[in-house]
């Protein structure tokens, strides 16, 4: 199944193409693909370059993967059981520069995690991320410091029929995507004044 | 000048060839362009469907260019003069699912600019991003709502050569291009422990 964007605007092929699947097949990531994506994430911009990205990788059938498993919601658990690759976003909270506080440094990871999906797209693999986990529980698990936060999890894979899925999820698979359109966010002059552009 | 990040790994062209410039000459930006830049941050994944983007948008010579100029910090005002295109990017700090505050506002929007920056890059323009601007004066000037919070600065255009720039600049300009390696990124089991994928 595929779910392009309804654009109405001309974006790039595998922008257009990207959407967060719920269904993978059990075809196996390879180890290759893996090296490319963390590669993408590497080149990411980020404030003063302090590159506060850390990941934690698991294959399914390892004991990484299970900790991942257990640190997300029962809804998440019930569909994500299919994702070949699971993966824990980590921020590092204080910056390399200053030892201060970073103020962007969810926005960062935010970036790095876009290249990550963008690679996977070009690898012809999809990502879905959750917010849906529990940052205290994967500290305790993976022991990660304190000046470290978990941010997200995601599933990488091959993206799968919706039959695989049970039939709740199999009908959110098949919905319609919806955003609200670009002029709407876009202003001029002052906050909320729609911008001439659209 | 080009400035193609070295990598150990193949990653997607586009991804291998962005950077962030400071130098752009005085072409601008099309009106098509921009569109296309706006319509792929608008399909970013975000927490919940959130789209807690919003963007302020100017074009030199314009208000709106002239207010979020002044909302710079001295440094970045020395070279941002160039860029026919500044951009302030706006979270939304309140879920609009169910009206407490995001967990994942920075880290969406950092994934709706990556997506610019992206989409940037195929339309032959550069993105360069700051963290270093007044958030607070972006606030008044523009009326950013309490639930609102600007995040970043960003100029769009086309690259220009070095020597466009103020002799500091211009060296910054040329330095060479730094990440930690991807496996120094990238853990399993634990935190720190460093994967065996690279």
């Amino acid at each position: 199944m595929e779910k392009p964007a309804i654009t109405k605007f001309e974006i790039h092929p595998l922008l257009k193409q990207r959407w967060s699947p719920r269904s993978f097949t059990d075809q196996s990531v390879t180890k290759e693909s893996i090296q490319n994506i963390f590669e993408a994430a590497r080149w990411a911009p980020s404030s003063s370059n302090d590159q506060p990205w850390r990941f934690i990788v698991g294959f399914k059938g390892d004991k990484t993967w299970d900790m991942i498993m257990e640190t997300l919601v029962d809804f998440n658990q019930k569909w994500a059981k299919l994702a070949p690759v699971l993966v824990l976003s980590i921020g590092k909270k204080i910056s390399d520069k200053n030892g201060k506080p970073s103020r962007t440094f969810m926005y960062d990871v935010g970036q790095s995690v876009a290249h990550i999906t963008f690679q996977a797209m070009y690898e012809g693999l999809f990502v879905h991320q959750m917010g849906g986990f529990s940052a205290q529980k994967a500290a305790e698990l993976f022991k990660i410091p304190e000046d470290y936060q978990a941010i997200t999890a995601f599933t990488i894979g091959h993206k799968g029929e919706p039959e695989l899925l049970e039939e709740n999820f199999a009908d959110m698979e098949k919905s319609e995507r919806i955003r609200r359109p670009a002029e709407d966010s876009v202003f001029s002059e002052s906050f909320g004044n729609k911008s001439n552009l659209f």
